[in-house]
């Protein structure tokens, strides 16, 4: 099928999302909601609603039930302006109770598509093909054959291959259990035919629950017929139920989004030890050493070197830049840009508004924030740039400290080009070094200082002689 | 069998252990006697031993021989007060040899349970289950079916399935080597029969050595009920010959660990890349991110958030701490405390009797060490806090240390609430900072001040208007 | 074969190699040319230049193409004064095309072995045997089982198992599909004979290029005895297409370092996170914990034990020494030398001509770039040694800065034996403090000082017990 035809198929039919987000979660033993819960940096029920944004659903409805309050609190934030609508569950009396919930919130018409809220990984691809499958008409599920399919709803087939039936497993024969092929939890129903079969759930099973799966069966009672959609990715159908099904889930998407960096010509040192939680934008020729983490958005331009156990998040690293080993950058909102061909760390820090130029150092033991550095300055030893607007050229000197705050306000420190500033030096802001001055090493600077020449603050070097170094003696 | 009626069975009959820790260890390639080798950073006779006093076990006896000083000497630190009685093999004529030595400090009574001091992770449980099988009565093999037994002693059994002796490898047929149920080289046995068998022990087989495993023949011969407890888990069987075993059974057990953290509702980023090596104690909701090493005795508290590449060992970190990445504490004897709603690192080193409040912040590169800090207490960055008492809401700037060592004896520093302690401060202890006082950045504080106020001790700043930079020359 | 026997078949055949090494490498999308890519930190060819000298070779030839002037570029630093000539293939009409390029260069006797620049972990001893089984008489392929053989040219034999000719996958049929022995790319072939067949190859096929595997056909059909080596180790004959087959061979080929140094006793925390790109030879009792990386040519002694997440270059640590977490040493072309029983870290940084005596300590967040420390000399707490020569037992304070730099050029400070530096003091360069001194807390030295006594510069503390702290306004 090729995408216009794709396209033209989605068109005729609106889809509306309903996805089920009211299950506790006890063997997660949190007090935060399921879906609230974290994969690649991002919550559960986000993947999924990033998921249906994606497909261009009309409205989503979210069943909420444990948690609600909090699940509820968090969705405008991922989404700001989609239609997304909250119904709660509760009492919890199974999956088709859930979406019975949400039908008076659908639009009625077009295509419903169910999802849930623990199932993070489900592609829009393979739900496009599932609503085109439905086409408005016909009830879709997706399904994968398990190796061991204990637990979950099995398909049953007649002789000529058709869909007649999910059986839940607890509910399911022995022989219905040898079936491996097994529901995913994902349909594409027409939508006022859904509205009606759920009308008509009863609870008369194992488990005494209003199972969606039921409506499978009413399908073919009316004559409606049922497509099995069936998948091979078990990563996209897989559901969340412990944080060790977390954690398993984690390193197989972190395996994923690996894999597609380097086939996009990323040069990983070690793709197991990789974690992407967040975007993450590579130029050519981009290498990254084992143990690096990258959150929120970054950007890496061509030839950018990361080194080894780098956190780095929100920030744009310019072509040739190299950063060195347990450099930590976090751009938060106000963003961190290192220039062309910089060189950070090891052990530096750029917090969020560091902005270095081309070929800027910042060394070891370093701290920036909240400063601008112009091309070529360099900070190569244990200080901090804090509020700072630092000129071209400028060296500042190991140990030097911009004294940003005055224990209630923040003020600016502004270094014109050239300056050099000494070693272990303290500038008291608000104060500003004209360009082309010098500082003396060991001075607290807390008046401005015209451009050129040489400013000191330093006290009278004095020895006495006969002085005795204190003896060991009880330690106090 | 319920857990009384193990606990009855097992007071009925005294546990003496024999631990058999007296060889090489030649493929080890190291100077250390193979049992004192770390597991999960634990000796793995300690690992023994602690299983052995776990079981309630009478008495131990350890059997040493290579490098049985070092052994010895280490042993008393483990279990202060237990009941650990070395004897040396020498020379060393094999397992059955090795148990005969330790005959003579056994009691006499009871059952003889015989381990191995480099097979670490033997369980409890098992163990009981090994003695009960024994029942004071049986000689009980604890033993398990291998993919590839080669090198092990076969357990030969009679058509009935009643175990009939045990065959070592090299004096096995190539029938017997067929076998793949092996001897693990765990075994409970009346305590007066097995004296009598090992004293009848020969030496006449392929390796000229007496055989423990001997005895079952005896036993078979003498009527005396053999059982063989057969166990699936390879890890409790393991034992330990080269450096890469020890690095696969660390990586298994870390694993394990990881496994049972999870389980108990911990979210950690990358089970395989966590490392434990201790205990970790966690409340609800703890995550922790790649690459972090616990150590000695930790506790987390609730919603406390573990960044990545920390390295952790004996702290308590109360609710809802964060730990930034790179933060390395190392509570040793004195301990770590670090407080309700604190942040800690990135970069953040705290050392013995650091002692850190409620909503403390200990920013990057920053090293506390037996001081105390009182709520809300601050150091951002770049900053050394030795032997000192802060108070409450202190900020003690960026840059700033106490001097407390005069090059003999240290000296403590106390610095009252609400100071504000400006960059790159000196403070030369002892030294006492009056509360809510003041102290200018660059100041070296060398006399105690009194509350309030503002302490200077700075130099004039003056400005050499033509003063020439110097220009590049020949380096020394 | 016994090695002498190997030894004397080789010495009758000099060895010249040719080395195909002009593929563009389209899917490392890459500006790099394809064998400029590193494993284990050094480039694909310059492994197999390494492999080729390791053989001893008369002479190599190296046949570039894509990238050639950067291939060629880069080969003479590898090898200096080896007879490495390189001939260009341009266009580029097929692997037999490639090596024809090569014969005018090749000296025309003995044995041809054809490599390539791709497939970079070759081992020698494979290269020996297969050489010894040309004789200089028969053309010897090295060959491989594979699973999936697809995209492999194919070994054809006839029924007594004599090798006929190579297919490659392009032009075999369905049954020659079948087989799974492939070419692994790899030839010894009497170079007089090879000549010959070079100069008739055809490229009459599916790709319509000229095929070096034709030979094959030729020789059988002159009657040259065709002898197939075939190997078990897939790593050896593992070429490289892409990143993820880059990373892929790279954790293959670090996983067998791991082993070779467990092998020879190093204990390794987690042998899945280590990574050795350049030789690390270490003594007995080395403990490495997880996440270091080793670059370079470093040497670690008797009883070292290295923290987790180091980064080390070109260093030699000697016995006894303890490397704490975090620590980078980057030795480059200075080296870096750590006395015996030394303590660094953790986060510290020892850079290029650091050179540390016995039982020195460098603390958290200290810099030493170009130093010398004296036995037992400590720098423990935030602090910058540039440039100097540091006496024994000195202690350096917390936060002292060797102001190395002014501005313009680098000067040296010396510091005599005992002396004691306080916190927080800049050493302003050119300068020397006298054996046995004391330089009080916060002082800025720019004056020599004599041994002994007591030196400062120190302003006056002053309080101002009226002043009052800023309170909090609109930010600037």
């Amino acid at each position: 099928m090729t995408s216009e035809s794709r396209t033209s198929s989605l068109s005729s039919h609106a889809i509306d999302v309903v996805v089920m987000a009211a299950g506790k979660g006890t063997r997660m033993k949190s007090r935060l909601p399921k879906v609230l819960h974290r994969l690649a940096g991002r919550p559960l029920l986000a993947h999924v609603l990033g998921t249906a944004a994606g497909l261009g659903a009309r409205r989503v409805v979210v069943v909420t039930g444990h948690g609600a309050d909090e699940v509820e609190a968090a969705i405008p934030a991922w989404q700001p302006g989609a239609d997304v609508r909250c119904v709660r569950q509760s009492p919890q009396l199974g999956t088709g109770h859930a979406v019975q919930q949400a039908v008076p919130a659908l639009a009625g018409d077009g295509v419903v598509l169910v999802l849930s809220g623990d199932v993070p990984l489900i592609a829009e691809d393979t739900l496009r093909a599932l609503v085109a499958a439905s086409g408005g008409e016909r009830l879709a599920l997706l399904t994968i054959d398990l190796p061991d399919p204990t637990g979950y709803g099995r398909v049953l087939r007649d002789a000529a291959g058709g869909v007649q039936a999910i059986v839940e497993h607890k509910d399911a024969s022995e022989a219905q259990r040898q079936v491996r092929e097994i529901y995913s939890g994902v349909m594409a129903a027409p939508a006022r035919a859904l509205a009606g079969w759920l009308a008509r759930l009863s609870n008369d099973n194992a488990q005494g629950e209003y199972y969606l799966t039921d409506v499978v069966g009413m399908a073919v009672a009316e004559g409606l017929p049922v497509v099995a959609q069936k998948t091979a990715d078990a990563l996209q159908v897989a559901g969340i139920n412990s944080p060790a099904q977390l954690a398993a889930l984690e390193r197989d998407w972190q395996r994923r989004q690996a894999e597609r960096l380097m086939d996009a010509g990323v040069r990983l040192a070690d793709p197991a030890r990789f974690d992407l939680r967040g975007e993450l934008e590579c130029a050519a020729d981009v290498e990254i050493d084992i143990n690096c983490i990258f959150e929120g958005r970054v950007r890496l331009g061509e030839g950018v070197r990361i080194g080894a156990h780098c956190v780095i998040s929100d920030a744009r690293i310019e072509d040739g830049a190299v950063i060195h080993p347990y450099t930590h950058i976090a751009g938060e909102a106000a963003g961190v840009v290192v220039g062309a061909g910089a060189l950070v760390g090891p052990y530096a820090r750029l917090r969020p508004g560091a902005q270095l130029g081309r070929e800027v150092h910042i060394g070891n033991f370093v701290e920036v924030k909240n400063s601008t550095l112009a091309d070529g300055a360099k900070a190569n030893h244990l200080a901090y740039l804090g509020d700072a607007t630092v000129g071209a050229r400028v060296n500042y000197g190991a140990g030097s400290i911009t004294a940003n705050y005055d224990g209630a306000n923040k003020h600016r420190t502004v270094i014109g080009d050239d300056v050099h500033v000494g070693s272990n030096c303290v500038l008291i802001a608000p104060v500003s070094l004209g360009a082309g001055g010098t500082i003396g090493g060991g001075s607290t600077i807390s008046k401005s200082t015209e451009p050129g020449g040489l400013t000191v603050a330093r006290a009278r070097q004095v020895s006495f002689v006969n002085w005795k170094r204190p003896v060991k003696g009880s330690k106090k």
